[in-house]
């Protein structure tokens, strides 16, 4: 049977410090869990931090491009797939992620986040903020869990994950 | 030049007897505008209800389905577009339309309007409710209006259009 | 229900000059028939002399784009449909076509009959090549016809059509 | 950077014994390189046989399904990337390929083989059959190479990737 994947999507290069240090360390802690992490894959914010983060702690990082190259993948990538689709590849991003963690809110984030309540992906919201809370919180019911912390994330996503329901 | 393309998105089977009145009205303003209404051509909800709107005041309805196959589409849709990519169509469907109307709010209504942002669409919330109005307005700015009815949605439009930007 | 729509798929900047003297009767026939063309949207090659040939006759275009913005589109399309999925979009393009007529043959034409085959949309080669059609013919069986003519592939088309199975 | 992903390409349900034996060696040969074996992860034929042939060899699989969910895959895919774009998967299988070997050919493998081509991935050939090699020499050029056993392709995959080029 295949690894138990867990992505982690967040803005580019909007991110701010904050973001980013959170980002980090989820990439840490999955690695540690034994989860392979996914992420959009580019140089940036979020995707960046986290892939770093996990390559760091020695764990395998898988990267979901936009573009039909590798220009402007994140240097820590280690299975880099390339769509050619731009932005529909976030459906992808979710599809294939066991549990989504949900690292700050931009615009991306918020169609990764509704797109796996489509798809019925559990979502783990992370400083998403509170009108992103409300909303998806609205729209997504159980699917919907807000952590306070990298490390209350991981455990949210252990949590989804022995219940065997993902 | 190709014809003008305004998307209308929201709940299927979830809608309500209100969203769907409100976008028979879109699909009826749109056509009387001169306008191709465009949705994601299956049968339910606010697509069933805007494409069936649209055709019986004379417009052409365009339908762009998840599915590889015809069935589940709206009856009144003119062109159908199948593209087999599920969700992923979502993002086919902001990109085609120059100004994207959102009525109603689901989990889906949320994606499109997600991408649209990403896309750089201009977006008319018609009954998001108050979670979506706040976290769109932050991460659009300028991209997110609200209209009170389908008739101010479709000023909006207008507008949109006259300032030769989309 | 929704409107007949018949694809022409074959080479764009490559194409021959018989090859586009040959879409573009394809157009104007296809536009006689009252049927909706379809193509895959670019100012270029077949892609462009079809559509044109069924504008002239007063027949509906629709052009499916790889791209996430309107640059490069044929003038003479009508409802132009951005997917924003590269090549991708050649699966869209031959699933929305009740049959397929290749006009010549490239890399992205071949991809497109291939891609037919598997959704299990008839194909009409005209001008394809005897490697094209040997390889087609052994992958397709009943599904391949060869025409000698745009007016023979019309013929075709139609007989298609009126078996009902498309 | 990333690791260095071969894609092994070929029929589903419809795969010779032959054949199904070259894409067993093809993954084993693959992994004693230290590649990652991409294909289209379904537990069928070429795409199962050479995902079990990698892992055998201590290799790590990649498989990027149809479907939304897991259900159909190879037991022996380690990295399941789950796209929901039905074939229009095929351009995600090429791009993320640094070359791509065709064993056998059926629709399918004829679409990946149509899309690398555009994508300007190299491919090679190993048991094709004259009528595709014929068609594919003629549209490709110098990406298109044919190999007489896997050990072969191994070989040229190894001269393109020392090249440089890809």
């Amino acid at each position: 049977v295949s690894k138990i994947i867990v992505g982690v999507m967040g803005p580019g290069a909007t991110a701010s410090r904050e973001q980013v240090e959170a980002a980090r360390e989820l990439g840490r802690l999955i690695a540690g869990e034994g989860w392979v992490l996914l992420t959009g894959g580019r140089a940036a914010g979020v995707m960046d931090a986290a892939t770093h983060g996990a390559r760091a702690a020695g764990g395998l990082t898988v990267g979901i491009l936009p573009g039909e190259e590798a220009g402007g993948a994140s240097e820590a990538v280690d299975i880099l797939i390339l769509t050619g689709m731009g932005q529909a590849r976030n459906n992808v991003n979710v599809l294939s992620s066991r549990v989504v963690v949900a690292c700050g809110m931009g615009a991306g984030t918020a169609a990764e986040v509704a797109l796996a309540l489509k798809a019925r992906r559990p979502v783990v919201l992370l400083g998403a903020g509170p009108q992103a809370e409300a909303l998806f919180e609205r729209l997504g019911g159980e699917l919907i869990q807000t952590a306070e912390s990298p490390r209350h994330a991981i455990e949210l996503v252990r949590g989804l994950l022995s219940e065997g329901e993902v």
